[in-house]
């Protein structure tokens, strides 16, 4: 260690107390981030500042020292966004977990960065409230690292993004200036929405130590139901008539293709509602009270009656409902038969269908590629799963999920990011004056690149 | 004229054609804005690019001559937002107004940022579709300057703001850079959201000049009722039991004090449906088909049980619910009444009632000062209207209704912006470090200072 890394330290850990500095073999027991378990996290030091005031403190010391700073939430994001190098201080939220309050009237919440979304779920549940961002990694995920990557999840369809679901915010900028905007206010035009800059900007703008979140009321109860149709474009058409008769109720769409249906419904997974054999599945939630069943019964009746949909099962329990979803979440199923490298990309819904066909047809011609693909369609937001291959294969499968984006107006990243994963595709759904624009912002606020440096471009 | 300015009158007429630059006798016949019907607008010419392109070249003709612009949609804000010099260049949207597509199954549309709000909503009602965001100027707000207001208005608690409507947008940068994010995905997390730069910055970093739009279902039906209640705390008791009832279905809530009430409903003016002595009364509106209004009227019954409500009407006909909305809507009758200064803030609902008591009695020890105050509530919205008084007195209503503010966590503007006239008020709900951030993001975008320069700060 050079003397000023060490006067760094020495720095920090003034500033954190003796137990927020994590070094040495404490830091190399921990894994580098949850995709790469085996791999230990590469810091000068772990630093766990206590509140923003810290965190503060802790970026001007690095500052100073001309450090550069790697923010760390729960670690399970996909894209490799956590990263650090060995020269480099990565900053952990874990101890920024305190719910500062909960006004039910308002239907708001104050939260640290490190708290997790299942503890704020459980925090607005028993005020009788309810958090609508759900995601598997509840129990792991942030508040401070779902906003960094704007996290998506199962529910977008009605209740948007992490993005829709911050009122206000805290963060701190590389040079340590704290920027507080916790107004917990749904409406205040003066100005630049400044929490905008750290929504989804993966830490790189700043780190966001607290936030004034946004609670719901709680759903009064499902309408679930698994129909297969004659193609993707039907699917689209379920969507559009649910959401006129429920008023945007649709909770969730997910739309699951053929092969990703019949892997998911082997023996010993989940039970099959529907035959295999259909063209198009799809999982329609709808928030409803009990006594509008009917309606939705209805619109099914409806629907099979046009021929948009050529079979449907109502889930008629909770067990029943939880079996359907079954089919949708067992990602284990797919890792169980060699089915592991997982992509998130989005298309405009009335092009989903010859996208996925095209790179279909391109995977085909790939020796021993298997692929499985599935998503929040309602959202634009499809999850490809395939083999990983050697080299050209996994190249050759990149290609055919990646290339068609630009011509379609797609995303590279619906949800998980863009990290460092993905820094090579970014020029596939951002023009060179999209991401110029965005290095102009990124110049002004961290003209020394120092905030999570090389993450996004 | 200036050789320099008459070469950049040649060189602007040579990008849009004589029709579209606007100078001398024709430019002053142009009133100043909506709120200076006497004043004529002020600039060295008034240009009108029929798209993206030309507004690209006008805004490099424009830097290279060093020149300021102003740009100006329906001219209909409230705030002095377009005001312009003589020596500077206002850009007019009004020659793009074309509706480019409609999807009806993505639920998208794409217009020019001149298309007026009332366009959208009647092109999305042609396709069975519905267009949430709804103000009294809709006739003459535009697209690009609900964009640059980030415009609210009457459907916020169910909708949102302008900013949850743009999926995607194009705008020019001060130096002619065309940024275009016209991507129609509800999902697309590659870094910074680029529209956000541009939805209420008033065109303060860029020029819109088109958009893409989020549609929605045509609402099925509403269920519309006058409740009168003890207190604010109580209409907000309301509001929530409501929102739990209907799953977040109510569109619309309405706070109306007392004295605003009784203006409203004068002999000649809106019949009142309930007595004028109550406390507090709310406008509830709830979007639901006809056969859930027992389940509306069990709610309201529940309520007045509990004493959360003293009495209540419900509309039993569209001409009844017009009837309603016509106490909350009839602005001139504020007018007829000398009642003529608007203001438009922000409070967080648990400290309305406190606010606007403290408010009020600082008011009443004003000579000659009348005011109401009524508002989006549920937003978080209050509107004062007062009377127009000589400097002194204006100058204290100001205070009465500003400075609390700050120790609030409120806002200055909810929904009109900032522009000129809010400028020096910008400080009560904005930290000195957003200012500074604000100033750094402008400077990286604007480093001269020449798009619509003085407005916000």
């Amino acid at each position: 260690m050079t003397p000023n890394a060490s006067a760094l330290l020495d720095r920090l850990a003034a500033i954190v107390g003796p137990t927020g500095l994590v070094t040495g073999e404490e830091l190399r027991g921990r894994p580098a981030s949850w995709t790469r378990p085996a791999e230990p996290c590469a810091a000068l030091a772990l630093v766990r500042p206590r509140d923003t005031a810290e965190t503060g403190a802790v970026l001007t010391a690095c500052a100073e020292a001309g450090a550069a700073i790697v923010p760390r939430g729960g670690a399970t994001g996909l894209v490799d966004g956590i990263l650090s190098a060995p020269d480099q201080i990565t900053l952990s939220t874990e101890r920024m977990t305190a719910i500062e309050s909960l006004d039910p009237l308002s239907m708001t919440m104050v939260a640290g960065s490190g708290v997790t979304i299942e503890a704020v779920q459980n925090a607005a549940r028993e005020a009788g409230l309810f958090f609508p961002l759900d995601l598997g990694a509840r129990g792991s995920a942030t508040v401070g690292g779902t906003i960094s990557t704007n996290a998506g999840g199962l529910r977008v369809l009605r209740y948007g993004m992490m993005r829709e679901m911050v009122l206000g915010l805290e963060a701190v900028l590389a040079d340590g200036t704290v920027v507080s905007s916790m107004r917990p206010l749904i409406k205040n035009n003066t100005g630049l929405d400044l929490k905008q800059l750290f929504l989804g900007t993966e830490g790189t703008l700043g780190i966001v130590t607290r936030a004034v979140l946004r609670l719901r009321p709680e759903p009064a109860g499902y309408a679930t139901a698994l129909v297969a149709c004659p193609g993707v474009d039907d699917g689209a058409r379920v969507l559009r008539a649910a959401q006129s008769a429920f008023q945007g109720r649709v909770s969730s769409f997910e739309g699951l293709w053929p092969d990703f249906y019949r892997l998911m419904t082997k023996p010993g997974r989940a039970t099959p509602p529907l035959g295999p054999d259909y063209p198009f599945y799809a999982i329609i939630e709808v928030e409803c009270v009990a006594e509008e069943t009917d309606r939705f019964l209805d619109l099914l009746d409806r629907l099979m009656g046009e021929g948009t949909v050529l079979d449907a099962a109502l889930a008629s329990s909770e067990e029943q409902r939880q079996g359907m979803w079954r089919i949708r979440d067992r990602v284990e199923n797919m890792n169980a038969d060699g089915i592991v490298r997982a992509f998130d990309v989005s298309v405009p819904l009335d092009r989903m269908d010859g996208y996925v066909r095209g790179a279909l047809a391109r995977m085909a011609a790939i020796p021993d590629c298997r692929v499985v693909v599935y998503g929040h369609i309602g959202d634009n937001n499809l999850h490809w799963n395939t083999t990983d291959l050697d080299g050209p294969g996994n190249a050759a499968i990149d290609a055919a999920i990646y290339e068609p984006l630009a011509d379609l107006n797609g995303s590279v990243s619906a949800e998980h990011g863009i990290g460092l994963e993905k820094r090579g595709k970014l020029g596939l759904s951002r023009s060179a004056e999209e991401i110029a624009t965005m290095r102009l912002v990124k110049r002004a606020l961290d003209p020394d690149n120092r905030l999570n440096p090389g993450k996004i471009f």
